[in-house]
């Protein structure tokens, strides 16, 4: 497909029914654009991505606005408010995705801000603040191992370990990649902030949800009050002892796996209890196996090795949770003879939304008798590395059917207008 | 190295040193015919099997004892006792082991007999009963998926399936290699019996155990209850459903790894109860994981695969305790929201030992001031073959540490020879 933007509405109404129609030729255009087999690849810092970025550009200067990349290689559409210098309004998302994933997940936010911008632009609307519409590089980890490329670019964050990590498939670098999409390698790679620190007034990023919960409670938008963040070892080893199954009697084991599954139990309960007192907590291990080259059906499994991941919305509740992990390997060390060697544990801070914009969300929200509710984000995104880096930041979720990071994911698209609307409608009147 | 016997000791005095001394050059002969990189390798039905029959029928030969193979082309060495014609006394085992395994396991109760048998010949006894030493062929399952060939040959209990099963390297079946050792294949595939009704009168078989259990009670030798029988599944599939680590919560979930982990926990906790009531008992998972394919730290696995195992010398314990892993496998599905899904069921039964050879063999400890201790066989033998065909059964177990199937096993010598002196006291004087 050329991407040579074609045949927009010429017309300057735009309704209702018009905004449907556009989004949808978008969507469309872009699931083909990024088409590879059963789903839909946008390459982090590759092809893919920036032919979506090419397309999204074009669109906007169609619409008369201006549509560059900034130092780390993020497109940056602007409509400029009424005061230039003021702090701008940054509606972002990314435009990646995982291999073979979905179509929304990332595009819609961007999606979001230039439906906003052309509606203002067509309208003659200008804006209180200068409206950034930013579609960022790299959020998905599935290609080079770290999320939140572009974004932390900008904030000096991505040190020269980073850039060299390997592409999961090909033999060339992320700073390679980075390189051939024009982004300043001098600068980022000396860690430098490529934002001045006032030029940012606030971050609103509108993203599908990720988790079933919005369908199970029927809301067709959720405001989030923060992004959890983690404790992680990829790697957990229990070490026991071998033995023939039918002739090491019970008192005499050390068996890796059943010493697993009662940790796992303990945790498990340990979840729930907590959960009940209501902290906010998931426990995950998605990684198990004994070891696959002397494990037998009848060998008392020596070895048992597992993932381990905790989320909160809250550092304390996941130290806490650490802990109680920690204490509780220990007591079936004892109980059970035998060993668990951690690999080195890995920490994501959570961030907390900007509770000014949560409530101008969910007061946009009742202005367009929509349900105004809250829920945490389970799963990372760019809003995390802006909030972190001190910038007022809030995020908008969209109802989605059967997650994401798959071909199956399922926004409707009245869902996404909704979640546009309320976009639109808070940043006409920021809280600012 | 040649197999030609060579510089047995001549002198017909024949006292526990000279017995000793015999006893080292076997096991060394033997070791040293069948190494194999840092273990032994006797392949059932195969060359090394062979080898060591070869050996042990010249070295009986030489003593004047007779050495034939029988229609399953197991080595028969006899010494015929006062009545020829009446139900013999076998002391058997089998002379095979799994690759790179130990030089014990199998040949120890092999050599027991045939010391047994030598010490009479030189002392000019003749037995009450015909005495057979029986090295039989095939008991370890590595080599072709099924364990106890030579000895369920003869009961006429091979299969013409089991006939077809391919090597586990080698493109020819067990048919070939049986044909190759000259067994009699036209009356095996028929499933003809190859024993007189009447033949033998007992079996008896001396072995190393297994597990730990003699070494921590510091027993020498030790007599065997019963041979425990198991059910298996080697492959059971929890299916629930994947997802996004972060973004699911608690209520929503169905992670098939804590699932499987409550469902270990809760089969473990049954087993410690019922062993605390006296049952017979063990459970093993040796095999567990979730699926490689698509496995990854921050995806809630949808699946997880494990193998399972119960054994004990009780067939109604094992089916109750059967019967309580499929009721909790219920209650798991009920409550998390996942499925199990079993492969088929595999039963084999337990076997008894018989009660008047166990106080027999008991008392004889006795009588030469070793500990007359019973304890269960954990693993299989043939004795549990001769047992479940009607024929008086009983095993002597000798202290062995590391276990079995791997180069580091380790009889001593002395305590070898504590259990040949109990075998060939019990047989020179049988409770017949």
């Amino acid at each position: 497909m050329n991407t040579r933007v074609r045949d927009f509405p010429s017309t300057r109404k735009f309704d209702s029914d018009d905004r449907k129609a556009l989004v949808e030729k978008i969507f469309d255009d872009l699931a083909e654009l990024g088409r590879d087999g059963p789903g839909i690849s946008r390459p982090t810092y590759g092809e893919g991505e920036t032919q979506a970025m090419e397309y999204c550009a074009a669109l906007a200067r169609e619409e008369g606005l201006t549509a560059e990349y900034d130092a780390a290689a993020n497109l940056v559409i602007e409509l400029p408010g009424k005061d230039p210098d003021a702090p701008c309004i940054v509606c972002g998302s990314h435009l990646d995705s995982v291999p073979q994933g979905g179509n929304f997940d990332g595009a819609a936010g961007v999606v979001a801000g230039l439906l906003a911008v052309i509606r203002m632009k067509r309208a003659n609307i200008l804006p209180e603040r200068t409206i950034r519409v930013m579609a960022l590089r790299g959020e998905e980890s599935a290609w080079f191992g770290l999320c939140y490329l572009g974004s932390s670019a900008l904030f000096g964050e991505l040190a020269d370990g980073d850039l060299d990590r390997p592409h999961r498939s090909q033999r060339k670098r992320l700073r390679d990649f980075m390189t051939e999409c024009g982004a300043d390698m001098e600068r980022i790679s000396n860690g430098e902030k490529l934002l001045r620190d006032d030029e940012i007034g606030a971050y609103l990023e509108l993203h599908i949800e990720q988790g079933p919960v919005m369908i199970a409670r029927n809301w067709p938008v959720g405001i989030v009050t923060g992004l959890r963040g983690n404790i992680r070892h990829s790697e957990i080893r229990c070490v026991g002892e071998a033995g023939h199954a039918g002739a090491v009697p019970r008192w005499m084991r050390h068996d890796a796996v059943l010493a697993t599954a009662s940790l796992l139990g303990r945790l498990d309960e340990h979840w729930r209890v907590l959960q009940e007192r209501g902290l906010d907590l998931v426990l995950t291990t998605g990684m198990l196996s004994t070891n696959q080259e002397d494990h037998a059906m009848s060998r008392i499994p020596g070895e048992c090795t597992f993932s381990l991941e905790t989320r909160s919305q809250s550092i304390e509740t996941l130290e806490t949770f650490y802990q109680l992990i920690r204490s509780e390997t220990d007591a079936v060390e004892r109980e059970r003879g035998v060993k668990f060697e951690f690999d080195r544990r890995s920490l994501t801070l959570p961030a907390l939304m900007n509770q000014t914009w949560i409530d101008h969300l969910l007061e946009t929200c009742r202005e367009l008798s929509l349900p105004a509710e809250t829920l945490p984000s389970g799963a990372g995104h760019d809003a995390a590395v802006f909030a972190n880096a001190g910038i007022p930041s809030a995020m908008i979720f969209v109802r989605n059917e059967n997650g994401s990071h798959n071909p199956n994911e399922a926004m409707e698209i009245d869902d996404f207008l909704h979640g546009a609307d309320v976009l639109y409608q808070a940043i006409l009147n920021p809280p600012l």
